[in-house]
């Protein structure tokens, strides 16, 4: 989409993102694990679970729920991406297809090999539902 | 504490990770203050609520928070630090007092003049609690 609001290096810190989420939404396991980092140290904290440490695991994680039989279009709203040096940082609201978004998301990323690859994904609920924006979130085509 | 099995790097930010924890139990709003970035951008998500984004309505809430009634020793439980150049992030368990911990985290720090600073922190619930640590927790004396 067209976009005036963010530096080149948000909006390739953005499409890393929603590669997370176009992953997600298409079941991509080897999308999913080319996005996340292969030497940068990972972790992950799914809904209400405790974290994995290390990239094995996650990806093993990755590798279940993405072959699981529930898949549904994860949706990614107002993603702010935060840049600092060779991190980055993004914050955004999850939901699940049309449905108002019921978690927030830490997604941090690293720049590896030129690259922006993810190291740390973190979702918990938010008490009160947010609304899905009129508008088409950032997207990859 | 006795540490063989971090390197210096990690050791400071857990330093700083255990700051964060001791001016919440202390309700000390300078120390949490002076322990944000005054300069990178950052970001909050307490527990079920949206991001607070900006060091401004950020330092607001921990100032609401830290100046209540409710006052708590806030426990922090096996934190780890995955270091990224000039970043860390911390994931670690947060426990209320003696109790086994009912809530996750994410603090993520970045070197600001020489010192880590806190950028990022996101708590989320585990649906089942974590036991407190027969041994001390990494502390700030």
């Amino acid at each position: 989409m067209a976009d005036s609001t963010h530096t080149a290096t948000e909006r390739d810190v953005l499409e890393a993102n929603a590669i997370f989420y176009k992953a997600f939404s298409d079941g991509d396991y080897a999308a999913m694990a080319a996005l996340w980092a292969a030497r940068a140290p990972v972790a992950c904290l799914h809904p209400a679970a405790r974290a994995l440490i290390g990239r094995s695991p996650v990806l093993e994680s990755w590798k279940q729920i993405l072959g699981g039989a529930s898949r549904f279009k994860l949706r990614c709203d107002q993603p702010i991406a935060h840049v600092v040096g060779d991190t980055a940082i993004v914050t955004c609201y999850e939901g699940a297809g049309d449905q108002p978004a019921h978690l927030a998301a830490t997604n941090v990323f690293v720049l590896e090999d030129g690259r922006w690859r993810m190291v740390h994904h973190h979702v918990g609920p938010v008490s009160s539902p947010v609304p899905a924006p009129p508008s088409p979130a950032f997207s990859v085509n």
